[in-house]
């Protein structure tokens, strides 16, 4: 091993070093938490200087971060601080780069908070400094566009910074699976980095995976998603075919179930949404193209998907139809406007288009998320969430469930609404005035 | 319950009647094997007559039935026999249809075995009769296709007979599931014929999963192909990309195993094969051209998958050109044309469609298949399997490992062969002479 990564992973081996984690968001501030419980001394960056001030009094902002936790290591143990001043870059002997890597309107990668922060931490660091990247991002990312970056400081791979690509695996909500007991895959740049990353990982993460290269790792993570994109796709196909056909998939998938091998359930919904499973896989659709290369499948889930909102909404609309109803001038009462069940992130939501179609066609709008208060529909439209009661559900020609939030009982909804479109399979009992995807 | 009803339901109970299996192949076989082994009286209705002497002798041909079993039922208890004379379907209390659902040339179901099925039972069957299939098909066939045929007998429908979709779901060389251990999902037209179906099931069966309709239990069977074929259409075409990318895609897959929940792995191959996955997807997708629906993932993935045995062609050339040399006059080793591994089945194998090819552009082709003595190509052209040893490894231009039947010795393969195609991930060494799907 080199002189000065041994050096470092003495430091790493006996916990006498410092851990960055750059982006204090769902990713990183479970992660710093996470070191900072192990009793690692971890400074975290965050440009919103709010959330960084939140941190430093024990404030939590993020679903799957304890209270608790926060608390005791900002006010007690005092291993967690934040700061906004990324110049003390020079103070850490890692870096954990945690900042978004999302599409922009076109479905292009929006590569510049990764850029952004390899530049800041490569004007900041000192000789000496491992460095690693947690966002999802496309193959070749770390070597071919961090790399050239980091070099830019004059400082050489291998000599005076390392650097490895391990995926974040956040399931937001998830109960059992955290941040510390999901097993990490790690894929560094040279056996020093390999060493380094599994010492410092190993520091806070019961279970690391190693693999040969970043770009290996890099794959592994869109491969994760892509298969639940692809899944999901052809769940949801299969959902709208199986409405004309007088099937019910629901009953369909927990038959498949049955079978003891060979089979996972995915279930239909009225889209995709989060900031994974909608973003990841066309960021492997991008880098493709480099290598002329068309993803045939990945395509043809985005074409499914992109779709499924507005499919919904001709849904609703026919059945409104058949209460002989327009859409114009019909009261409309959303349920859930997350991405999914029992969290309260909105972010690429299918409900939030629906909604904004529905706005557009004439309908009266109203929402409840228990999650949620308000949203923002289109460039300048806000909405509050208003509570559930019996009249709120008599009041509306047509209640829509667009997220199955444990807390909504499907059948005391289908008892008091005119007309309930379920899309998460809400309601078991078979009604007249029930519509299901 | 319905009087005739409830005297079958009576026989199947007390075990004091006859089924008829229709079509002893290697779904029929296995079943009858399975219902005869409980001590149910069954007759097997098999039009070849050869295969029909052979099981009245007790002679095995379906690697899944043990020829223990096939002969304690045939010789000794006597509970299974068979015939070729169809007019016997007069004798039975029950007739489970085992007939082959195969696409014609351009992917078109080939209805013509299931409705000769009907048309014969139709024609015999008394008053009291039980009828199940187990074919995989479209949605709405036993509603549709085969109801109207049996109504033609002049026998009513819950009065002189009844009607059940059970699909199959053999995994041929499974060594865990069986037909018996197997859970069974059954749809049967009305209360009463389901509850004959589960009686009669029963017997047999160890875990059967009862669903509302016929037309769900064809569903079920079509998504869990239908998943399949897509799960390996996405890692076939994520694999082709890794490639040009300098990612080993196998050990992607493995890392991408480490997350504990929401993934299933598939693997790469040349290609699909077998009987169901490139089979059955296609089935629901001539359906749901009837409901003026198109199918985006079947069709994306069926695009994938067509073209995979071409792309593996592309590979072995490029790769012999490496070597300086064409595939014209080039001599080729196949290792294994089974459509997967340790069966002795080539049909819609891959292998096939490659050695097809190489042979038309001019390649001098061999082949081994411990378990496939000979293969036909194109309309003429046959081979036989050649001895695998030392120097007809040496004694090839290339060797392609097509199959990955457990005899193979990947690193004894590649110390011998000059060049070696592994497209199943037999060779985990690296060397210069190996190229990797």
């Amino acid at each position: 091993m080199q002189r000065n990564a041994q050096k470092l992973l003495e430091k790493i081996e006996k916990n006498k070093m410092t851990v960055g984690v750059l982006g204090l968001g769902y990713v990183g501030l479970p992660l710093a938490v996470t070191f900072a419980k192990k009793g690692v001394t971890v400074l975290g960056f965050e440009k919103d200087t709010k959330k960084a001030a939140k941190v430093n009094s024990g404030i939590n902002y993020i679903g799957d971060v304890s209270d608790s936790d926060l608390l005791f290591c900002t006010q007690k143990t005092k291993d967690l601080s934040a700061t906004s001043d990324f110049s003390r870059i020079a103070e850490v002997d890692a870096v954990i780069i945690c900042v978004p890597t999302p599409l922009d309107k076109f479905k292009k990668p929006d590569m510049s908070y990764i850029e952004t922060a390899c530049e800041t931490i490569a004007e900041y660091m000192k000789s000496g400094t491992f460095i690693a990247l947690e966002s999802t991002t496309y193959p070749t990312t770390t070597e071919e566009l961090m790399l050239p970056i980091f070099e830019t400081s004059g400082l050489q791979l291998g000599e005076d910074f390392w650097l490895c690509y391990s995926p974040e695996r956040i399931d937001p909500g998830n109960k059992v699976y955290k941040t510390d007991n999901t097993p990490k895959v790690v894929g560094a740049l040279g056996e020093d980095a390999s060493e380094l990353a599994l010492a410092l990982y190993g520091l806070a993460i019961d279970t690391l995976y190693p693999v040969s290269s970043p770009r290996v790792a890099e794959m592994v993570k869109i491969l994760e998603n892509t298969y639940r994109l692809v899944n999901i796709s052809l769940i949801n196909e299969l959902a709208l075919l199986s409405g004309k056909m007088d099937i019910n998939i629901w009953e369909v998938i927990d038959a498949a179930k049955s079978k003891p091998y060979g089979f996972q359930a995915f279930y239909p919904g009225p889209g995709i949404g989060g900031h994974c499973i909608p973003l990841d896989p066309f960021y492997l659709e991008h880098i493709a193209k480099n290598y002329n290369f068309d993803l045939t499948m990945i395509n043809a889930a985005g074409r499914v998907d992109t779709i499924m909102p507005h499919r919904m909404v001709v849904k609703i609309g026919f059945a409104l139809n058949r209460h002989n109803k327009p859409i114009s001038g019909s009261k409309f009462l959303f349920l859930g406007v997350a991405y999914k069940s029992d969290i309260g992130d909105e972010r690429e939501s299918p409900a939030l288009r629906i909604i904004s179609e529905i706005d557009h066609k004439g309908g009266v709008v109203g929402y409840n998320d228990p999650y949620i208060d308000t949203i923002k529909v289109g460039e300048e439209k806000e909405f509050y969430s208003v509570k559930l009661t019996e009249s709120a559900l008599k009041d509306a020609d047509c209640v829509v469930i667009t997220t199955n939030h444990s807390c909504y009982d499907g059948e005391w909804i289908a008892k008091h609404a005119k007309l309930v479109i379920d899309l998460r399979n809400s309601i078991k009992k078979e009604s007249t005035t029930v519509v299901k995807l």
